[in-house]
C-alpha cells in the first residue's frame, strides 16, 4: 500500500500517522520529495481498511498494491483448488457441465429433463426451487417441495444437484444437496455469506451483476474466512448499455478470475444472454479460454416453462452444445 | 402489451396462442399486416410473465406497454403518500433529514452525534449496527448492541432512529426502531422484501448500484404487495464508467421515479459520490429537484471512523449543509 | 508517479529503469521492501507515458499521483477563467441561458424561436447546422444554408450563436460564428481538437457519452496546449445501463470539475434526460450545485421538429424554466 | 413500428396523424382498446424518424419492431459478404490475422515486425501512422512518413496493409492502403463515414466504446448508403464498470451481430483487455464462437513501443497465439 502524504504536513502530523500504521504490524519506507511525501508500506496489508486512511486530513491518495483478499488468491496458493462432486471435478482442466431447468416444475418434468441431460453428457443436476423473481407476481419456485422433488431426480439418475439457496433460515433444507448455489442477486448478502462459509458443501457462488472481478473474490473470501475452502466461482453476465443481449457476458473473467485466484471458474452462457441460440456460441468460447465448467438452462418444453424459457434449451439442442464444446476442450487455452 | 407474431405463422398456432392469452382475462385486438401480425393485449398485464409470451417459437418480439407494477404505480394512485416519523413527513412537499454516523461506534460517540446533528436541524439519527462490508477483515458493526445504543440515543434526543437489517433473523432486535432501511446490495433480496412486507413499519429501501428505476419499483412492490405500503425510495447512486467518484449520483431518478409512483423519494449524498466536500452540493441539487429528504453521513472525528470516514461530514460541516438546503427548498421543482 | 517494481528484480535491472526516468527530468525516491520495491516518482510527471512504464517486465503497477493535465488543472491556476460572449459572462458565478432549436429549420422558425427566447431570458442563440444522426436516414441538417440564418437571427435579434463544427472542413463558414461547439460525438476527434485549438474562439465542449472526468478534460488540454484558452466544458448525460432516460445526467461533475479545473462548466439538461418534462427540474439542480450555465432546446412547435422533439420545450415552457432557474441561482453552491 | 395513442385523443387527432403516417406510404392497422389504441405500422419504416412521432402530444409510447438499417441488415441479404484482401478472406468460415505494431515508429521497425508477423501466419499488416491519443503530450504517430513506410512493408512482404484514417483531409495519403481503419473513437464521426462511402475500399470500421450494436449496424449503414458495401466490422472491447482490464471484450457481440447483419465481423483482442497475457484466451474464444478474422498488436519489443506497449505481443508469443487460434478455427461455431 502506497500513501501519499500532502505537501503541507508537519513533522508531528506525520508522525502521528507512521506510529498508527507501525503499531498494526507494518514496517514503512518514507521517501520524502519537493512537492509530496510517499509512505511504501510494506507487510500484511490487506486488513487494512484503506477508508481510515483515505479519510485523515493530512492524507492524498492511498493506493492498494497489494490485494485486499487472501484465502483465495493465487500469490499464496500457486495450484489450482479442484472440486469433485460426483463424477464432476472442477479446476482439474476438464469442463464438467451441470444442466437443467430453470425451475423444478413437477416430478414428472423434473426426472424427465434429469435423464435427458444425463444421456446428452452432463456431469449433475440444476434446477431451482426457491426463485428470485424482479416481479413478486411471477411464479417464485415450488420451494421445500421443489428440493425433494430434485432429490428424487438425483436417485433416479445418480446426477449429484445444484440448487439455490436464498435466505439462511432455508439451510436445513439444504442437507443433501450436493452443491449450494448463490445467485447474483446474493452475492453481497454478507450475512448469508458467513454462514455458508460454515457448513462444508461446494458452493457456486455467482458473479453480481455489476460486481467487480475484485469484489467478486472478496464475496468468495467471506465464504473462505468461515472456513469452507470450496468455491466455485461462476460468470454469468454483467450488466451494460448494450440492450441486444439481457447481460454482457464478460469472457475476460474468465483467465483474469484464474490468474487472481486458484479456484475453479465456471461460465453460465444461459443467463448471460438470455437468448437459447446464444448459448451454443457462448459455451465454446468459455471453453476455448480455460472455463473450468458451464451451467445450461435446458427444459423440456422451453415455451411453457415458468420461467426463462427464451434462454432454455431442449434437451436435442443441448446434446448439441455439449458435442461441440467437447470438440474445442482438448484445444482450451491452459493459462 | 403488444405481442408481434411472426410472418410464418399458420391460423392454428396463432389461435392456440390467443386462446392461450384470453384465458387469462385479457382482451385481444388482432391488427394483421403484410410482413406480420400485432396483438394489442388489453386488460390488467402487470400479471403477465413476458417471458412465457417471448419464448413461444411464433413470436416475433412482446413489448410492454403498461407497467409491470401497481401498488407503487401513480397512474393507478395519483396522491402522493406522505408517510410521518416523528417531526418528519416524507412525501408533504418538506424535506426532512436524516443523519448520523456510518456505524455505531459506542454510546458517547452515537448520543454526542445525535445530540450535534439534532441541534443542527436533523429530523432523524441514523446508524449503522449491522453493516454490509465488501472485506469480510472490516469492521461488521456492533450489531445487537448496537441497536441497543441507538436507542438509548433516541431515547435521550427523542429523534426517531434509522437503521439497517441485512437478515430476517435479526428482525426481532428492530421492534423499537422507527423506519428500517433495506441496504442497496439487498434491494433484490426477495425473501427479506417479502418478510418486511408482513410489518407494519416504514422502510426506507435503497436502490441497487445497479439497478434500473423499474426493478427499483418492483421491489417497493414486493414490499407493498405483502401489505406494507410504507414504503420510502432512497437514490444513492448507480455504478457506472466514471471513478472520480465512487458511485454517480442519478438525480434524474428523483423527477422520475416521482412521476411513475407516488411513494417518497429521498436522496443519500454521502454514499453517492463518496467523498465529503460533494455532499453540500449534492443535497442542494436533490433539493432543488424535489427530494423529499435526505439522508446525510456526519460523524464526530471522520478520519477516525470505523467505515466510510471519507464521505463523513463533521458536525459543523452538516450544520451548513443543512441551512443550505434550507434556503433552496422553498423554490424547489414541485412537479 | 509511483511505480512498483517486481520483488525478483536485480540490481543491474533497476538501475537500467532509474536512469531512463531520471533522463527525462525526473527525481526519484526509491523505498526497499521485503516484497517489493517503490520507486517515488517526483517532477513534472504529466508528459510521461504511463503505459511505456508499464509494459516493462521488472514493474508490477504504475500509479499516477499527479494528474496529467496541466493548462486545465485548477492547481496551476487557482482563479476562475471566466469567458465573456455578448452579454453572457460564464464562470464569474452567473448562469447565462443558451436556448434555441436543435436544428435550424427555416429562416421565419430560427428567427421566431431567437426572438422568444431572448424575451424569456436567454443571453445567446443555439440551433443546429450541421447534424450528427445515428441513421443516415434522418435529416442532416441545413448545412451552410442554416449557419447563414443563425447570422440572420443574430442580427435581428442581437443574440450571440452557438452551433455545432463537425469537420475541419466546414470551419471557414463559422468565421462569425461566436462560440462553436463540439458535439459528444467528437470529444475525442483529435484532429479536430488540435484545429480548433489555434483559432481564437470560444469552444463548448461537450462531454464524451463515456468519457470520464479526466478524459474530458485531457481533451480540452488539446484545445488548450494548441493556444486556444477559451474552452467551456458541457455536461450532458452519460450512457449507462439505465434506459428509462437516453442518458443519465452526471450531476456530481459540475463540483468535481470545478474542483479539478479552471473552465467553466454548464449543462445540457435536454440531451442529458430526452424528455422535456425532465428539463425543469434537470435545469434546477444544475443551478443549485454551480452550473456556470445551461443550454436548452426550445422549438416552436416540438411535435413537428426534424429532430429531438420529444426533449424540445415550447417558448412558453421555456420562460417558466428560465424564472425558476432564477430563483435557485442567487443561492446556489459556490464551491 | 407500434404506436401507442393516449386514451384521451379525440378523433380529429387521431386522424391527423394517421394520415400523416399514410403519407410515407405506411400502411396502419388499427387496434382499439378500453384504455389505449395501437396503432400497427406496416411498410418500410426504416425511414421513419422514431423521434418525431414520439414527440406528438397523443403518443404515449412507440415501439421500433423492424430495425431501422436496410443495406446491412441480414434478413434483406441472406448470404455473408466475403471481403477478399489479398490471400486474405473475411466472412467465407476462415479466420486471417492482421497483425502489426501499435505505430509505424521507423523504417527498420516495421519491416522486421511486418517479416516476422508473415512468418508466424498474418495475411495482413497493420500499423498505426496517424494516433488517436488521449493526451496531446503523447506521441502522436509519424503520420503521412508512417504511410510511406507501411507501404514499404507491404513491398518487401507483399502482406496488404491495415491503419487508420483519423480525418477527411488525410484521405489522399491513403490511395495504396488496403484497408481503411476507422477508430473507436469515430464510429460516429458521421462525416468521416459519409466521405469514405463514396470510394471504393474495404473499410474496418471499429466499434465505439459505448456504441450498442444497433448503432454499430448503422455507422456501417452510413459508409453502405453511400454506395460502399465492403465494410468489416470489429468488436473491440466496451467500456464498463470493470476496471480490472481496460475494457470488456463483449464477445457475444460476434454471434449477435452476423445474426443480425451478413458483413464480417473480426476481433480486436489487445485493445478489449490491453493486457498482453490476454490476447491469447480472447483469441482462442473469439475463433471459437465464429469471428471472421483477428487483429492482433505485435512489436519488435514491448517495453519500449512508443503507444500501446502493456497489450503488444512480441513475435514468438505471436506465433503461439497464431498456432492456438488455428487448432481452434475448424471447430468454429458456425451459426
Amino acid at each position: 500500500m502506497v500513501v501519499v502524504v500532502k505537501n503541507s504536513t508537519n513533522e508531528q502530523e506525520l508522525n502521528k500517522l507512521m506510529t498508527r500504521i507501525k503499531d498494526m504490524g507494518i514496517e514503512i519506507h518514507v521517501s520524502r520529495g519537493s512537492m509530496q511525501t510517499v509512505l511504501g508500506l510494506v507487510g500484511d496489508t490487506s486488513r487494512i481498511d484503506i477508508e481510515t486512511i483515505e479519510a485523515l486530513e493530512i492524507v492524498e491518495a492511498v493506493k492498494r498494491i497489494q490485494e485486499p483478499y487472501k484465502n483465495a488468491n493465487r500469490k499464496f496458493h500457486p495450484d489450482n483448488t479442484v472440486i469433485t462432486v460426483g463424477d464432476a471435478s472442477f479446476g482439474d482442466g476438464s469442463c464438467p457441465i451441470i444442466a437443467g431447468p430453470c425451475s423444478v416444475e413437477s416430478e414428472e418434468q423434473i426426472i424427465y429433463v434429469a435423464e435427458k441431460v444425463k444421456a446428452a453428457g452432463a456431469k449433475l443436476l440444476r434446477g431451482g426451487a426457491f426463485k428470485p423473481r424482479t416481479s413478486p407476481y411471477a411464479f417464485q419456485g415450488m420451494r421445500g417441495e421443489g428440493i425433494k422433488l430434485l432429490l428424487e431426480a438425483k436417485q433416479v439418475t445418480g446426477l449429484p444437484i445444484v440448487t439455490e439457496l436464498m435466505d439462511i433460515s432455508q439451510l436445513p433444507l439444504f442437507e443433501e444437496v450436493d452443491i449450494i448455489q448463490i445467485g447474483a442477486r446474493n452475492m453481497q448478502n454478507f450475512e448469508l455469506l458467513k454462514e455458508i462459509g460454515k457448513i462444508d458443501k461446494p458452493i457456486l457462488l455467482k458473479r453480481g451483476l455489476a460486481n467487480t472481478l475484485q469484489e467478486f473474490l472478496m464475496s468468495a473470501e467471506y465464504i473462505m474466512a468461515g472456513g469452507n475452502e470450496k468455491v466455485i466461482l461462476c460468470e454469468r453476465g454483467i450488466r451494460t448499455f448494450e440492450t441486444a443481449t439481457r447481460n454482457t457476458l464478460d469472457i475476460s473473467a474468465i483467465p483474469m478470475l484464474k490468474n487472481m485466484t486458484h479456484l475453479p471458474v465456471i461460465v453460465d452462457p444461459s443467463h448471460a444472454c438470455g437468448i437459447a441460440r446464444m448459448v451454443k456460441p457462448m459455451s465454446m468460447a468459455a471453453a476455448a479460454c480455460g472455463a473450468d465448467g458451464l451451467m445450461i438452462e435446458v427444459h423440456n418444453d422451453p415455451p411453457h416453462a415458468k420461467c426463462d424459457g427464451p434462454q432454455s434449451l431442449t434437451p436435442e439442442a443441448f446434446e448439441d452444445v455439449v458435442k461441440s464444446v467437447n470438440t474445442i476442450v482438448p484445444f482450451a487455452f491452459k493459462g
